[in-house]
């Protein structure tokens, strides 16, 4: 069973490739999963930081939410492969849908086709197919500036595995007091927020009355996931895309980003933010 | 048309929350872009940063060509759709592939059945796919280690959007006297890639007798693009994941990371850093 750090040999180069020393290295593992319908039939292999066998069932059940394949209620619908019926590389790295391949291929439209809506291919259309089935963010969390400013911080003091190899993404909810509800870490952005959604389908926390922090850059996908979830207020350390700010204004979402040195911007939806 | 700049009006938060600014700041775009082929079938849709039409064009290249779908000579396979037969919203996200819908289908199997060839789903059947067709990197660049050292800061210097939104990543081929051939930038560090590669293909550069330099972590997919374009030495700003580095180890890339400060880390094929 893979986990989430490795060791590899390394050279060191010194300052200005002076010097060489062997040495060995901590390094962020990244290994395949595969999510299979019921029966047998592989749907789709993402890569991903092992953190766990339940993380690999809430990266799977965050997924399919956010894909619209599984609804709040059908957390049960993810579970392990017996491992019996697996071969031995296939332990650890394979998840199982309780629904056949039909049945998912039914919910599962093609991306392609659900990126060229009527309207053509253009940030409108990506926003209007999400508007088939999400609707905007009810909940109405409000939560201090000061909070919002002092989550990156708590984020990164939270990170287990960062600190060793500086390798990995992190995703987090925390409640309107700042308590970290989940925290999540993958080499994949998308992937971590995928496993904290995974986690609040899972405790029946779904829609998620919390904030969603992420440890970098914010664009369309992640800000769909947080639409999709029913979270009101996603804050990312690093920079947001025009897409996510524009999806954001359009279903409730509160956009706050470059959360650093105590400061921030708002980008939407500033109501939230007391 | 759109650009890789766009404006959006923003609330600037000071220290801890104390005051709220009104204000307009640039942000990076984010659209999608959509390939389709000859027939008119959307083939895939992945966003993007909308850096230009011919860099449109090297996104599709450099994409189609890591995935085995257009060989190093097929360029000119890539082109514009006609715009009179787009929608207005399509104008500018649209590429055509000159291939019917089958023969992209014949030449593209499922990333699903990629992933999981005879000895199962782990990194080792991650590997032995790409095995089955990419040989290992037969070119023997040397570079000196003072210049690796120095990439990441031509990288940055080179940056144009980066410089005023903070969000995008960037992705550069230099020679081994340390020229600058071609910098790409993007909001999928994946798509800054893509864009190098498909932009050596046009240039008849491939395989990449190169250094690729990404801004960022460096995973499978990166380390998988570098091979599949022989490309012999990547160098990360940031760190590698486990199966990167057994990739490298396996195909003969030169593998650096955590680039900073002068100083740097070699994962693999050290004989190439003089």
């Amino acid at each position: 069973m893979p986990g989430p750090l490795d060791e590899r040999a390394i050279l060191r180069v010194g300052r200005g490739g002076a010097d060489r020393d062997r040495d060995r290295d901590p390094v962020v593992v990244e290994a395949p999963l595969e999510l299979r319908s019921r029966d047998g039939r592989p749907l789709t292999v993402t890569m991903r930081t092992p953190t766990g066998d339940e993380e690999d069932l809430e990266l799977a059940r965050g997924l399919l939410h956010a894909e619209g394949v599984l609804a709040a209620g059908e957390a049960d619908r993810v579970r392990r492969t017996d491992p019996t019926t697996l071969a031995p590389d296939e332990v650890g790295n394979v998840v199982e849908i309780d629904l056949d391949a039909a049945a998912v291929a039914e919910r599962w439209p093609p991306r392609s086709l659900a990126a060229t809506s009527a309207c053509g291919v253009c940030g409108k259309a990506s926003i209007a197919a999400l508007e088939l089935r999400a609707p905007p963010v009810a909940c109405d969390l409000v939560v201090p500036a000061a909070l919002v400013a002092e989550l990156p911080d708590r984020l990164r003091a939270a990170q287990h595995v960062f600190a060793t190899t500086g390798g990995l993404h992190a995703a987090a909810a925390f409640s309107a007091s700042g308590e970290l509800l989940a925290l999540r870490e993958d080499v994949g952005r998308h992937n971590a927020v995928d496993k904290v959604i995974g986690w609040a389908m899972r405790a029946r926390r779904l829609p998620l009355d919390a904030v969603l922090c992420v440890s970098g850059r914010l664009g369309f996908e992640i800000a769909q996931k947080a639409v999709v979830a029913g979270c009101p207020i996603a804050v990312a350390v690093s920079a947001p895309t025009t897409l996510a700010i524009d999806l954001a204004e359009r279903f409730r979402l509160t956009l706050c980003g470059f959360t650093r040195g105590g400061r921030f911007n708002i980008y939407s939806h500033p109501a939230r933010i007391a």
